[in-house]
This record gives C-alpha cells, structure tokens and sequence, in this order.
C-alpha cells in the first residue's frame, strides 16, 4: 500500500472556531466539507486531542473560516501549530462573533460558514461533528487555498494531530513510472 | 445567508465504486476526505437514491479514483449524470478489480484508494460511509482535478444528487464590497 495516494485527495484549509462559555477556540483543519445541500450542511474531523474539539463537544456548534491562497504561514502556525492551552490564538486577529456565538476569524478569509451540530460520530482519534449551516457569507473574491498549494507551494507542513498526518516511515516512494 | 459561502470550500472530484455480486457501479463524488490517520480512514457523502449507495451499504466496500485534471468532460458525464440503472458505465473504461473486489477506475486517474466500511452514518439525503484504507497507490504525477477547476475552467455542472448543489434561487448576490 502506497499511502501516498491519500494525499492527492483535495481540501482547503480552515480556521475552525467555537466557543463555550466565555471559552474560544479555533484551529487549522483541511477536513471541512459539505454533506448534504437539503438542508445544507457540513462536516469537519477534529482530533479528540485538540482544544478546540471538547468546545465543539460541549457548545455544540462551531464556524468555518475558509482561507485565501496568500494567508501567510505564520496566521496558519498561530492556529494550527500552537494550543490555546498555551496562547491566546485570537490576539490581533479580526474577528467577530457569530450567530452561535463561535468567533468568526475575518482575516486572510474568503468565506465563512456557521453550523449547530446535529450528529457526530467517534472515528478513532477523530470526531466527525455535522452540522446544519445556520450562516455564512461571502467576504472577499481572493483565491482559495488548497491543501496541495498549502504544502508544494508554500511549504507548509501537517501537524500530528491532523486526520491527514502520515509518518514519513509510511510513504513509499512514487513508482518510477509516475515520476519520469 | 449567503450559501454561496459554501461553494468556497475546497475538493476533488473522483470516480466512487463497489461492487455487490456480479454488481459493479460507479459514480463521481466530490466528497472523498482523510478522517483519520492512524489507521489511515477516509470517508465519502454518497447519495441515498445513487445506485452506487445501495451497492456499498450491502457489500461495505468501497474504491475511489482521484481524476487528473484534464480528466474530459465526457469522462466526468458518463460517471456523474448517467445512472448504472440504465447503462453500462464501465463500458470502454480501463479499469482493473482491487483486493476488495470493487473496480479500480484507471483511466484518467492520478491515485486510487479501496476501503473496507468500519462506520456510517445517516444524514438525510445522504450516507457518510466510513472506511479503513486497505489498499491505495499513485499511478501518475499529472496534477488533480479541483472541483472548482471543474466548476470554474471546465464548465461542470453539479448534478441534483451531489452534497453540493444548490439552487440557483437560493444563491445570493457576493456583496459589493467583495467583488470591487
């Protein structure tokens, strides 16, 4: 099994926000995606170990930041590298708070999506909350990131808690007759 | 709500198969996403009147192909817009049978995953089926179809059935700000 493979999947990337109490967190994530369009609703996969999903677990929503193509790598390690354990992630970032109340991160977004949670479901290390958009606006006509832009041009690296971490032990290498 | 939002997040598109006894169908999905890593799981949003639904809910396999690029629209259509119900989609199609017994489409593919169903779970019009990667491999380097390369350079449509439509009368104009 070549496990590569798996990385020519396509996602964008996202700040993924909630909020309990007077609590707020947000984290990168690639897995935001939508599940049915009647009525419309999306799914992410969050890490059981991050922060941000025991807020989701308890608040039962959470917001979508979808992010341009030129956010720069350190708004995406401020969000996706470091835990709210430790830093205040929201410091000199625009946001405003949303109809859930999840905080709405505005810079470097193109778009951005509210959802209440209506199901999850335990996927091993991950949780995969659904839920029904109840908001979302169209902020800037910029590019979207990819994931595959995220990494082949801008460097950016996986951290171990993603649904898409792979160890390096695990990648074989490219058969020679997709490389040549 | 501007449910044009949802149109910026990010995807791939690619051929969805299993097979059932003598059964094999296949279809195009956009929603094909890593749900966890360890071990290596991807999930798919499949339509609960697809033909291919029916065949993964009763033989819990499933493979997906990730298309190139300059995958031809024609390819797309025969996957995407025609039901197995009436004809043979893989007529034609170079494809080959995985270690799960579902077919492998090849033509046009850049990489391929097979995975054995571990969890689903019902979201109204759709099935999110979850499964353990048994199998994958890259067999090419061409660049991957986005589904907004798709939408925005090939001119693809989306059809009724997909996670992702929606309604012309329910998208909203972007606001002004963001298309001056």
């Amino acid at each position: 099994m070549n496990i590569k493979a798996l990385y020519k999947l396509g996602y964008g990337v996202y700040v993924v926000t909630s909020k309990k109490d007077d609590r707020i967190n947000g984290q990168i994530a690639n897995t935001v995606f939508q599940v049915t369009s009647e009525p419309p609703t999306v799914a992410v996969s969050i890490n059981k170990n991050n922060l941000t999903h025991g807020v989701i677990k308890e608040s039962r929503v959470f917001a979508a930041s979808v992010l341009c193509q030129d956010t720069p790598l350190t708004f995406i390690g401020r969000f996706g590298f470091k835990s709210g354990r430790d830093s205040d992630k929201f410091k000199g970032v625009d946001y405003k708070t949303g109809e859930t109340g999840a905080p709405i991160v505005l810079d470097n977004a193109v778009s951005y999506l509210e959802a209440r949670v209506t199901k999850e479901m335990d996927v091993g290390t991950h949780t995969i909350f659904v839920g029904e958009v109840v908001n979302a606006d169209v902020i800037s006509d910029k590019i979207c990131m990819t994931y595959d832009y995220y990494h082949q041009i801008k460097g950016g690296k996986t951290p171990k808690a993603a649904a898409t971490y792979i160890e390096e032990k695990k990648i074989e290498k490219v058969p020679k007759e997709a490389t040549s």
